[in-house]
């Protein structure tokens, strides 16, 4: 159970209490927008970028997120009771669901959990992955619009099986591959990688979910002597390149150890640097 | 909302009341499994042949569904307390998510709710579709069992999202098409059509939910003088059949008056024998 549930123009409930109907259409059909979002001292990191991706996704999903200072003020009232009880690193989540099926308000709340140990040792070990076909070409989601490429919809059943399947290899992780051999991004992460002073990571066009924290970091790039590129790679490339990485809100920064039990190198001290840029501590 | 809501050991509750904790999987993940089912005099039509699709979703999905006769029992507590209150057609929605992100049971329930006249007017009327490409060939979900082919996940933001496009395109539904120009299924019906004295669908290796109200056609076509078939027919060959279909459990047997504006024409007679096979009341 989470640790503080709020729901927009209710505020702080209890985590217990159930707060969707059984027509909710974020359950009837996955119809929905999220963001999982760090916290840290007590504050959300990159809040800001999380609301427009979020509005975004909605604007594509076709239905009326409330503002973004509404959604701010609810993440701050979460915050605010999660401050009271916990000082450790959190992981905030903003839902809003299409509403009920008859009509009626979009759904909204937000919830804050701890982030347990297991769930940042990859910022200190690295993640072996394994790879596992989308299906698509690179570019076919972007001419479809209706496969919503880009879009960070409750819908995550596929991402769900694949990480399962994942595991089940014996791996942390998958990483997507397009049908035409490309690497695209893991089920919940952005992937960088590093190919001399380039810090690389997927283009947009190929339907990726734009990453907030990839994004941070590749703005950032020329801080540690870096120039930011977007271009496709294939998974034959990325083994040669100078590291590879998984980025998420929560996990952070991960570096790839092996892509289907081939070792993956890095340059050292990398991982650090961009440890550093975004703010991640790693545990030790 | 739901004329009637029923949850699994609680039995009917007010179709108003939240069900759901803010953390359940259904909704953060669109991680659960559904079932859409004709309701007629009161009964559930191939009730049967939905729980048998819902465990085998379920199973696919990995989570434990309750057994079969507890599903039964919670969709008749569901069409009890509609007897009492309907006798038109209805929508029962049978609904099990993997439960609270931090373990416990599923989260199962029914719905019911009437089907209006909108909904079946496509009996009579029939529909203009319009391709959409899926993305994937027509093999690629068979070799990755992590897209969920045949699978009925609550995660349906994409058959949505084709949807609306559709209808803004002016068309009535959308035809799922395979990379490679096969014509597959529809986003939330199965596609059957006629060839000579063959009725044919869509192979399930090709990834498409095996639907249950064309399953029921197909095993009963011998009745009306047909040949069962299975194999895959790419949109060009779908506008020189003698009659293309899209089958659903609630709309039920749906000509295809046109694909992307191109007529397609059906041998006279043809929906009517398959309404009569399937029960289906065609609206006047």
């Amino acid at each position: 159970m989470a640790i503080v549930t709020a729901v927009l123009h209710r505020g702080v409930v209890d985590s217990d209490e159930p707060i969707l109907c059984a027509d909710d259409l974020g359950v009837l059909r996955g119809d929905g927008v999220f963001e999982t979002i760090n916290v840290r001292e007590g504050r959300a990191f990159l809040l800001d970028a999380h609301l427009d991706r979020m509005a975004n996704s909605a604007r594509r999903m076709e239905f009326e997120l409330p503002d973004k200072a509404e959604l701010a003020g609810l993440a701050e009232q979460a915050l605010a009771a999660w401050r009271e009880r916990e000082s450790g690193e959190g992981a905030l989540r903003l839902i809003a669901t299409r509403g009920r099926e008859h009509g009626g308000p979009p759904t909204v709340y937000a919830t804050i959990d701890p982030v347990p140990r297991e769930r940042i040792l990859p910022r200190r070990d690295g993640l072996k992955v394994v790879t596992a076909s989308l299906g698509v070409n690179a570019d076919a989601r972007g001419e479809a619009p209706w496969l919503l490429g880009g879009v960070k919809a409750l819908s995550y059943a596929t991402q769900m099986a694949v990480t399962r399947w994942a595991k089940s290899q014996g791996a942390d992780d998958a990483l997507w591959v397009s049908a035409d051999g490309y690497a695209l991004e893991g089920p919940t992460s952005s992937l960088l990688w590093l190919d001399g002073d380039q810090l690389c990571t997927t283009p947009v066009s190929s339907g990726i979910l734009p990453g907030t924290t990839s994004a941070h970091l590749m703005e950032r790039a020329s801080k540690i002597g870096l120039e930011a590129v977007e271009r496709l790679v294939t998974v034959e490339s990325l083994l040669e390149m100078d590291g590879a990485w998984l980025t998420s809100s929560v996990r952070g920064v991960a570096f790839i150890t092996s892509i289907d039990g081939r070792e993956v190198s890095q340059r050292p001290g990398v991982t650090a640097e961009l440890d550093k840029l975004a703010g991640f501590e790693v545990p030790s």
